[in-house]
């Protein structure tokens, strides 16, 4: 049926609306962003699970459908709503393919179940219901008319067997026999007349509302970063693509799945930083990847020293075969003998001497980068050659973007260019590196980037984690925006891994990875423990890839490689691992210790993780689980397992027993299974 | 100047929007209902703060003013707003009239503050900052062609002399003479230029919001409820208005500021009730007054036995003389004599039979009343007839309607007919007696009532008290609900005041009279105590004065009467007990007593209230306050004073002991001071 001519709800006017009885109020549709305003987040193959409150005067019984429909087409699709009580109701549809779905309420009385129900009643008081029956009759009557097929007919037998009860002297003194099987109200009547509702003055909420559907990988990735010209090994000098490809299997080997490069394009020569960001170089210093752009070309070109196209080509194709996605970086400034300074002059901004403006913010310069000007009068050619700039790259088989700074960026430029590169690939991934205050990283969000960085890196102890994962995971935050947690990035050496040791790095490692379906590392830096920064306080590596070139011992006996790959495959054999919404902190009294639980959708696949945020000490503590959060019974034992340690644990209800000595293991990832039977229900891992 | 040119911030499409460089994203204003579908709630006299998110990329300043103007009105007015930090903004702006105003906030890119901020930095480092002063000279400039008058050759004067130092050569080495008093950064250019920026890139939020302002009244009052035909006194029978009018001193006294009687009406003879509900009636029994309708007249008749209109308007007129203003019943139900029933046999619904159908939820059956159906072919006509019911007693001065079961009545009536009277009166004030699911009951307060009845009278225990409160005050609730609290209505006989004796009945009045700053009794039923159900585990009283006459004996010797007038007196002499938004809860060790506070907008005056919820035994504790709620030093010590029962205290910062013997008095109301200094600043009460 069609229900576009639904009008809103009412109407605030001085004069009379179309329609006044539309009945049935829809309110506080969930989830929505703003109003309607930003569509909410999901990916194919999860469900959208929507809540409304539906309710009209008196005790008239209502109904609900769930609308939804891809974003452009016109016809809606139904989901019938289950009340949940107190009003609310609930229906879900299915997300099976990516790009935009609308959805909206729409509720209608009920007039046949409230007949229903009263006669019931009535019939249980003993009255007389032959007025009811007859009602009954003519309400089933009109349902003839909207039926299909036989089920016409099968509603007109109704309607006479319902008027031959209304006139039977018998069940006038005793209606006890309409409550069997046979009578009204448990035969085929109730879901034959569930069919055809009469839905003439259905209400309709007064907005639609928009999910924008992403891949899968938009909620669950690990990416590693890392530097290609750094690559050349005992050879020394530049790296390149063919020398990076041969990371690729120690890569995959420690599980990830998206390889993010830095910028990959010429670098400036024109102020080129030298070794610790120095102002000046020395011939044959590689300069900042950063500072995009000289005589060899811009954005779309690939710097000569890492190779050509063709060689990015085969590193990109290289890594699809090895299961790894290529994410590339982009940094929307200019060196200044990027090729657009003196093609474009407009799109920058000139001092009144004439030069550039340079990038500041005093008292501080960058004289090596020109930012670009989003109040050019050119704003629109700016705003093309940018979106063409990610077309190249998408045309070269990219699809992973991690973009630079992009709050330093005219926002509406985001909204516009993320519309233009979905509808150009609605796979498309868009990572937002920014750190700065909340209310720019959530409307970056909100205006359409995949994923974002966080303030992970700074947050160490136990309630400055909880908090702010309980902000990413239980407010209306939850529903835009993606989090991806990184311990480390080439510009983040945090003072927690210059000071902490290994235990540390495992166990931020754990955190980000467990914690977050997102996360990152940069390497080898992280997997070797590199923590030497640039001075003391400062959170720069000391001799910074960024400034030059740097030869990493892959096979250290030491690496971290073993343990990424161990937590990398438990991430992948653990569904519950690759979601955030089920996340749940559960009481332990130890402050150093941090405990929480995720599950998957269907609640089959349990983890717990606990965490000695103490780098230094053993620590230890009784656990209370809260085994209702986690489905389960709780007067039961079960079973858990440390994926991670390897050991195997009965746990009984109430509190448990943990201890984590940093040497040794500062984390358990715990797989929760019911208690075994027999030893013959042990499961390997 | 004009702002309507100002575009929506950013557009999804695939084409460019119009205007690119609108930088400033405008997000999160509050408040905010529904995503602006509602008005918020004020009331005359107050101010209406706004917030919001205002930011830009990059590290540009920006600037924001709040606009606002009554809706319908073309032109905004302006007020600018301050900064908060992490990109928060704030402003207000004061509510004069009647009716509703817009809001929406306006954010730009503060080009010259950029400079001026940046400048300050450049001076700072000591470094050549000519071009800056050029670049300065010519943001000036520009603001030239946007100034008034005398305003314009001002800025001219600074444009030379930005140019004259920008050309000083002694300047080039040393900048520091520009960071003067005589300078660019602490003159007259900074305010000269805050009135003339440049806004012709602003963005606005996307919503237009809305504010609707009601009287004083609607946040403050203090409602007695009464039976008029009760008041005959000696004589028995049923009393008249004239001898109603005798009961307004008695409720001037108590201090109570609306006088709510049940409805005046002709009541139904067909099928009326007899004492306690009973089915029918003896000759002489005079029926429920909501039974309403009878050969005289229907909702806009007197009850020939009350007397005439004019009788009425003398009641009303003596009513205000004694500053009391009276409020009617509006129950849209009817009698089956009611002249409608005949006159407009389309707005029932009818039976099989051709009879009208009776209220009912089954298995009860209401016999002597009729439902309206708001299903009605002639909807119109039902809407205009009732609209009309409320002009009728608006046209006689009624001002104040208490509106019986608007849950049973078609929501988008309500809507529609809230906006009408409106228009007519906007100083209208419309009480919801809505007793259901709390869906139901904010809706209709979104829809348009002043105030609402709530869930008060069953919250008994701390726990149940402070979780419904901080949903009425901390939460979204409370730009939309007004709550207004009765302990007792003639239909509700809580059991806290069947078994509670008097502490009870003084202990359930503070908590209605202070917690809320709308409350209402039900009398001389609440004053005398009258606490007999109709039978165990009922809440209707026994011999319901819905039935029958009662005589009261107002003069009783242990009648509340002092007490509340007591507590009526300590609200209107405190702002602070007034409004509901400043509502503090503090802790106290002991469960059955609660403690709270509430001040005044300005903060002067500053109440707390302990009340013992034990209606049997002395319960005693210590009470933490905390100061910094309260806007005080928490390290001095104050005075606090007993309003209630007229004790004085010194309180030390941290925890001081109370103690309430409910057979004394269950309640403390405490006015906090400024510890006195002498005995002299002692303030008498």
């Amino acid at each position: 049926m069609s229900v576009s001519d639904s009008a809103p709800l009412s109407e605030s006017s001085s004069t009379l609306p179309t329609e006044g009885r539309r009945r049935v109020q829809v309110d506080a549709v969930a989830p929505e962003v703003d109003g309607g305003r930003f569509p909410v987040r999901r990916e194919v193959g999860e469900r959208l699970v929507v809540e409304a409150s539906v309710f009209a005067d008196g005790h008239d019984r209502v109904a609900a459908v769930l609308l939804h429909r891809p974003t452009g087409h016109r016809s809606w699709t139904e989901t019938l709503m289950e009340p949940l009580g107190n009003d609310r109701w609930r229906a879900d549809f299915s997300l099976d393919g990516l790009g935009r779905m609308e959805y909206t309420v729409l509720g209608w009385v009920d007039a046949f179940r409230t007949w229903a129900a009263d006669l019931a009643q009535w019939i249980g008081a003993g009255v007389d219901v032959s007025l009811q029956l007859e009602e009954g009759a003519r309400l089933v009557e009109a349902a003839v008319d909207r039926a299909e097929g036989d089920d016409a007919a099968q509603l007109e037998g109704w309607v006479e067997r319902l008027r031959a009860w209304s006139t039977e002297p018998g069940l006038a003194d005793d209606p006890s026999p309409l409550a069997t099987d046979a009578g009204p109200l448990s035969g085929t009547l109730p879901s034959l007349m569930a069919r055809y509702p009469d839905r003439s003055l259905s209400s309709r909420y007064d907005r639609i509302l928009e999910v924008a559907v992403d891949r899968e990988r938009a909620r669950f990735s690990a990416w590693y970063e890392f530097f290609p010209r750094s690559t050349a090994g005992e050879a020394g000098g530049h790296g390149t693509f063919r020398d990076a490809q041969r990371m690729l299997p120690y890569i995959r080997e420690m599980g990830f799945d998206v390889v993010y490069l830095p910028p990959i394009h010429p670098v400036g020569r024109v102020r080129r930083k030298g070794p610790n960001n120095r102002v000046d170089s020395a011939p044959g210093d590689p300069g900042s990847p950063w500072a995009i752009g000289a005589a060899e070309g811009g954005h779309t070109a690939i710097h000569p020293e890492l190779g050509s196209l063709r060689d990015f080509l085969e590193f990109r194709e290289e890594a699809e075969t090895q299961g790894l996605e290529v994410a590339l970086d982009v940094a929307f400034q200019c060196a200044p003998d990027h090729p657009w300074v003196k093609a474009h002059p407009e799109w920058f901004r000139h001092r009144p001497d004439g030069s550039i403006r340079h990038a500041e913010n005093p008292p501080k310069k960058y004289e090596d980068i020109f930012p670009l000007d989003f109040e050019s009068e050119d704003w629109p050619g700016l705003w093309k050659a940018l979106h063409g700039v990610f077309t190249f790259w998408m045309d070269q088989g990219v699809r992973i973007f991690r973009v630079d700074n992009p709050h330093t960026k005219a926002l509406p430029f985001w909204e516009w260019v993320i519309e233009e590169l979905k509808e150009k690939d609605p796979g498309v991934i868009l990572l937002s590196e920014a750190f700065t205050r909340p209310a720019m990283m959530y409307r970056l969000a909100k205006l359409g980037f995949t994923q974002s960085y966080t303030y992970f890196a700074w947050r160490n102890t136990r309630r400055e984690l909880v908090e702010y994962m309980e902000e990413l995971t239980t407010t209306e935050v939850r529903e835009y925006f993606r989090p991806n947690f990184w311990p480390n990035t080439p510009d983040i050496l945090t003072e927690a891994l210059q000071v902490g040791g290994r235990p540390a790095f495992m166990a931020r490692l754990v955190l980000a990875a467990t914690l977050s379906s997102n996360y990152g590392i940069y390497g080898p830096a992280f997997e070797l423990m590199e923590h030497r920064p640039r001075e003391p306080g400062s959170e720069e590596y000391l001799d910074s890839e960024k400034y030059q070139f740097r030869q990493w011992e892959l096979d250290r006996a030491d690496s971290l490689h073993p343990f990424i790959a161990r937590v990398n495959r438990i991430r992948r054999e653990n569904p519950a691992l690759q979601r955030n919404d089920t996340l749940h902190f559960h009481p332990l009294d130890n402050e150093k210790l941090l405990a929480w639980s995720k599950q998957d959708r269907e609640g089959e696949n349990r983890m717990v993780m606990v965490v000695n945020l103490d780098p230094h000490h053993t620590q230890s503590g009784w656990l209370e689980l809260d085994h209702l959060v986690l489905g389960m019974d709780p007067e039961e034992s079960y079973q858990v397992h440390d994926l991670l340690a390897g050991g195997r644990y009965l746990w009984e209800p109430g509190r448990n027993f943990v201890q984590l000595d940093p040497r040794i293991s500062p984390a358990h990832i715990f797989r929760v299974t019911r208690r075994l039977r027999t030893e013959g229900d042990f499961e390997y891992y």
